[in-house]
């Protein structure tokens, strides 16, 4: 494992992982990440899928272990692991009951993202015509993430509903991987509304480096870290983090069925964008953590960046009592 | 709750639970009850089961707790409340996967049965037309169990596959509600060289009072003590407990769905046998252990056959790493 001076943390990935993707973990010095364990599954698929992570972690434990708390990042650093935190893109795992709720959060669930592209039971998301807020049942799935202690994600959701939820949820929430939209125009970054607000409650941002919502691969790092550095200034330093969003491992197939999961049978093909050569896989974290070095961060600054602010706002939501 | 001189276990109850029934367990100073959570369910349909059960746990944390091991039930005991260990008495909810086993185990269940009445993936059971023994998938299932520390259940097991599933077994294994047939003849019951091999390799079995293996209603408490004396007798006190199998609150139609789930549409009415007068409630208790003094039984006896044999089993079978 590569040394760094603080844990650093990725705020969210979505790799179809491999052994090959933990050694870049470890090659880029990455001490905890967030994989996303289902977007579209139902109750019973995600079942399979969290066996396939108890696969995993018995298969790579030399490189990987499962991360419940902030204190399981330090954990693995101190052994030379990444601590992987799993978490959902979407409600769908927990279908139309709360009570799934805690039995997530018992099979080691931490971050649910409240939708996912589309409207859902919870509320409307990024790519809907309209967005019609969060709904009944929304809000008494976020006082149930919040009483068992799993993070409440808005990154893929409605400006409306994330707004909603930031004022609904009693304490902060996150925005694992979205840019503000100032930066890159897009449904899937935030308006500065939804940011001050976030940051208002004490919720984190993580900046992603995902091509589409940066303005594409020719982007260059030091645009990206001036950004970074143009938010920082607008809503301090503690609420900014990064979340790279990678997507490594999957085919084009994967990606149409990733954002449309079985709603759209007639969805057109599509292709995973080509990303900027400063930022490909996880070894590049080091390249980033420059880039935001040369930028004018200070130590402090980037180690609040690059994992201290995800392991502050973990502390605060997840360790309520179940 | 009734004060007891040691920890008083029952091996298995099959209730309807309310809180009138949680109370009864009160009333016969019943620290600790393996409560089953499915029986024909799938995984989908148990996560439902084990949700129910959450729900139970915190609207009677005044009466009742979780159990995940022997020390749950001293805890209880101090608290004045019931432990509840979940359980299966079947292997329908883990498919064909042995991931769902440690899946599960996370979730709370510590004793899954491994068929119940007739043949599934693992083995045959004791209503079928033929015993094939214990299947290849049956042989992965037992492994897993062990590794993760689930405790095997041989009950309503067929008498070839228990004894193979007792030989496959590392560690010891429980039946742990039945009687010997000796004593009514029944497929349910166990023939002496089932309950012999279990006894050589550790194991326990809970004797049942249910009314149809004990030979009906008017089977007296003497009757019943005689039994666990000579059985005592023969294998040894520390290999003898109780599994009441108490079933309260259903209808007939559940009685009906309980024995065949969904397996047999023409399945004939059926009605819930009337139990014996000495024993129809968990508040039973103190008058079946003044039944077993009577018959002779030491103070000692009764400490492990009314629980210390059961968490002696319990520590061997349910602390394994995982």
């Amino acid at each position: 494992m590569r040394p760094t001076a603080f844990p650093v943390i990725d705020g969210i990935e979505i790799n179809n992982w491999d052994r090959a993707l933990f050694e870049q973990l470890h090659a880029g010095g990455v001490s905890c990440v967030h994989a996303t364990a289902a977007v579209w599954e139902g109750a019973r698929r995600t079942l399979d899928r969290l066996i396939t992570w108890d696969r995993l972690f018995r298969d790579h434990a030399d490189l990987i272990m499962p991360a419940a708390c902030s204190a399981d990042v330090l954990t693995a650093r101190q052994q030379g692991r990444t601590a992987v935190m799993l978490g959902f893109q979407n409600t769908a795992p927990i279908e139309d009951d709360p009570g799934l709720i805690p039995i997530f959060h018992r099979l080691g669930v931490r971050i649910i993202q409240l939708t996912y592209n589309i409207q859902n039971l919870v509320g409307s998301a990024c790519f809907d015509l309209d967005d019609g807020g969060l709904t009944r049942f929304g809000r008494t799935v976020i006082a149930e993430m919040e009483r068992v202690g799993i993070l409440i994600d808005c990154s893929h959701v409605g400006d409306r509903t994330t707004l909603e939820a930031i004022d609904a949820a009693q304490g902060p929430v996150a925005i694992t991987h979205a840019n503000p939209r100032w930066f890159c125009d897009s449904p899937r970054n935030k308006p500065d509304d939804v940011i001050d607000a976030l940051a208002r409650r004490g919720g984190v941002i993580g900046l992603t480096l995902y091509p589409n919502f940066i303005g594409g691969a020719q982007t260059s790092l030091d645009e990206f870290c001036a950004m970074a550095a143009k938010l920082v200034d607008r809503i301090g330093v503690e609420h900014v983090a990064i979340g790279s969003d990678l997507a490594c491992g999957w085919s084009d197939a994967d990606l149409v069925a990733l954002r449309h999961g079985r709603t759209r049978p007639d969805a057109p093909a599509a292709s995973w964008p080509r990303w900027q050569p400063w930022f490909r896989s996880p070894a590049d974290f080091p390249r980033l953590m420059d880039g935001l070095a040369a930028a004018g961060f200070t130590d402090t600054e980037l180690r609040a960046i690059m994992g201290g602010n995800w392991m502050r706002l973990w502390d605060q939501t997840m360790n309520a009592p179940r």
